[in-house]
């Protein structure tokens, strides 16, 4: 390594995690490390002087309209650790908002439950509480912006024929390693070097589960007198016995 | 109106938003005014002077850990604006996180999708995409809070006999006034002055629905070529003529 630096760095009692930028001569790659403090220096001790040259040739990576430790921290602090699918959703975000215009109000589908959500939460103006957020339990990896009134917008998909050159991608998502072999700091180094390069786009219009939610009729519950809605039938949910908690 | 003072303001190109804490001989209400900038400040103009005073007589109020300028402040920018479902919903947090001790691993679950998952998301760490929260669309404006290990924990909901005190809670839950005819700005001051007033809690032990969803065993598709869950059959659901979006 001739010369790198560090661009985001997080301390806590025990561990030290740093994200080096390395040029490569062509560009760049990022290097995540992380360990308990004395490993951690001893991994980056030697390099430490010159990790403090900011080389202006390279180009600073923007995702989501935010710089690199900015979008790290953002994910830590709201879905309360790295996860590498949100890592991956962050760049799938910013490539929709790209192609449909950040001046267009955009409402979002995400084709699974896990991790993608929290990317499309915290990087635009949809949640799952204000109705502008619907998750379908699909397990695809896959989301879609789209113009909340014209209804058209981009899907955007992790394409597995592109992660064959990223095999770390490949293996963590298709599961092909067990989790205890692989190295969270190297999968998150291949998803921050591959970016939209393991990513697909399409232009779609959307037909169906679009547009808020409409609350059913509201009634209160004959047995327990919390209000519920009546689609439910004549009693609440947890009144036919179909809770989820004993008292 | 003796004394009072602004104790949050928001001002936008064309609105002003002040909330004025104003003393009641036993305690303070809260006041919110909205409008378009001339009419807000004609509406408080000839107070601004009283309401620099800061009277340490009465409490400040703290929900979920922040002053309620900060907890207003977190529900707008998450969720987009200030909803009275996520308002009275911080309480139901803020009251749920107070019983179950701020020490204890939580888990969530919400029993409606509208405006109450929000709650949860901004006020503790647990979020749709890392799976510690569950939303039931039941609406019902209930959540739990519980140990994740031991399973047990407290309900807090919105208790419709006690609203009976508060109309203006009840008549916008149980949706007995038009939309139209229900100030906002009126609905917010009762929730901030009712808060725990209006709901009721319980200790529970979570039986069912708890832990984190496990992913489905993932293939790829024959058809699309994405990876999917195989608990879908032999293609994706898009695939299967299901799909949300047409290409």
């Amino acid at each position: 390594m001739d010369s790198a630096w560090i661009t985001w760095a997080r301390i806590t009692a025990s561990t030290l995690t740093v994200l080096l930028k390395i040029p490569t001569g062509t560009g760049w790659r990022v290097r995540l490390c992380t360990g308990m403090c004395r490993a951690a220096w001893r991994h980056v001790g030697s390099r430490m002087q010159q990790l403090k040259k900011i080389d202006k040739v390279l180009p600073e990576i923007m995702i989501c309209g935010r710089s690199l430790d900015i979008f790290l921290d953002d994910i830590e602090r709201f879905h309360g650790f790295t996860s590498p699918g949100l890592v991956l959703g962050g760049f799938m975000v910013d490539w929709a908002q790209e192609l449909i215009g950040l001046d267009v109000e955009a409402d979002a589908v995400v084709e699974t439950c896990h991790c993608l959500p929290d990317a499309v939460q915290i990087f635009t103006p949809c949640t799952i509480g204000n109705g502008w957020l619907k998750v379908l339990d699909w397990d695809k990896f896959a989301l879609t912006l789209y113009d909340k009134r014209k209804l058209n917008g981009y899907r955007i998909w992790l394409d597995l024929k592109k992660t064959l050159l990223f095999p770390k991608i490949y293996n963590w998502y298709m599961r092909r390693v067990p989790k205890k072999n692989l190295s969270l700091e190297a999968l998150l180094e291949e998803i921050l070097s591959a970016r939209r390069s393991v990513l697909s786009c399409r232009a779609v219009q959307v037909t169906r589960m679009y547009g808020r939610k409409k609350k059913g009729n509201i009634e209160v519950c004959s047995t327990c007198g919390e209000a519920y809605s009546t689609s439910q039938g004549d009693q609440c949910i947890t009144c036919q016995g179909e809770g989820y908690y004993s008292i």
